[in-house]
């Protein structure tokens, strides 16, 4: 079973602004479970890449897949050194200063090493959560994923445990000379908004809109 | 002056979808206008990182800046390989079949190496049009940084030139053999949504509401 603490090793100890860090598993999931993207970054031949993926949160490991064909997921399959970062802007913050200009977010960075989903049935299990992640309740609607179809892609997991999150949630943070200009300092929040539903062109008639996307939200 | 065309390198080229891909600066120059959060992904000892930065772009540079206690932009400023990517998520795709599940996103990433602007004027304006990236129009608005507030930063300047951009921007696509099953498909659009500003509790009293603000918008 996962502890309530994530590891903190050197690669993941925030410097900086310590005090908008934590090391807590419940907050990472927090954040993990809200967001859909994540920047998955490895390193080949010396050059970082960073590419944006769908992910899924199985417990205390994260699901990312691609095709069996794409020159990253080989590498990430490969179990090198991967960093796995997940981020969500919540306001811009207004400062009185240029220099105090800032935004709002919460994130994290998970260090690791990718390991290769290979077994079918594992797969199978791995991409359903996938799916669930990026849907809450799909994997109950869609038509479930055949032996061909799971096998034309590479599955690989990392493993929630040596990271951070670090969060800004404040206001506005002027120096305190600043606070008697004549200049406006607040926030704007920042949301992420799911509209109505388009149903497919192709959509055989008389099929309702699916529970999942009436209305579509995050956990 | 700019070119056009994007350099497409091995580093950036598309394999997989290369439908999707495409290396015209203006495709890359409307994703980053557009976005908040760059994914900066740099390798150190072996271990990629990706942090999340707000970003600003100024023609055909990225601006990048942090703290000069920074480590991360101690090490990007010695000019290393570093790869930028910003992502924008516009859609959640059910198809019929778990396997066709997937997001609508326009992506880019730039790689290359990072040159750090230490002459303070240079400093000054690649820090103006960072700001006004991430609030459009703050520039007239905010007190100016002062030199003693430049110093204590660490700005970057990553040439936008070896880079691709990838999108995903279709419906559903299922098998045909999928499209008479009783199970509802389409897309749940997903946009980032700019809330009523809050004032700081401390602002001065009878400052009206910045013009930045009222609306807050993105170019």
């Amino acid at each position: 079973m996962a502890t309530t603490e994530l590891t903190k090793t050197d690669a993941v100890t925030v410097r900086r602004k310590k005090e908008r860090a934590d090391y807590q598993r419940a907050s990472a999931n927090a954040i993990l479970d809200e967001a859909l993207v994540a920047h998955v970054g490895i390193t080949v031949d010396g050059q970082p890449f960073v590419i944006p993926m769908a992910f899924g949160r199985d417990d205390d490991r994260l699901i990312l897949h691609g095709s069996n064909g794409s020159r990253l997921l080989k590498a990430l399959a490969q179990g090198g050194p991967v960093c796995v970062t997940v981020t969500l802007l919540d306001a811009i913050v207004f400062a009185r200063s240029q220099f105090h200009t800032s935004m709002n977010y919460r994130s994290v960075v998970i260090v690791g090493n990718a390991r290769p989903i290979t077994d079918l049935e594992e797969k199978r299990v791995a991409m359903e959560r996938l799916d669930e992640h990026v849907i809450p309740g799909r994997a109950a609607e869609a038509r479930p994923s055949t032996d061909a179809e799971l096998k034309q892609i590479i599955a690989i997991e990392v493993p929630i445990d040596t990271a951070s999150v670090k969060a800004r949630t404040e206001g506005v943070l002027d120096d305190a000379e600043d606070l008697d200009l004549d200049i406006w300092a607040g926030i704007v929040p920042v949301t992420t908004h799911f509209g109505t539903p388009i149903a497919e062109p192709d959509l055989k008639e008389g099929v309702p809109l699916a529970v999942s996307a009436s209305p579509y939200r995050r956990p």
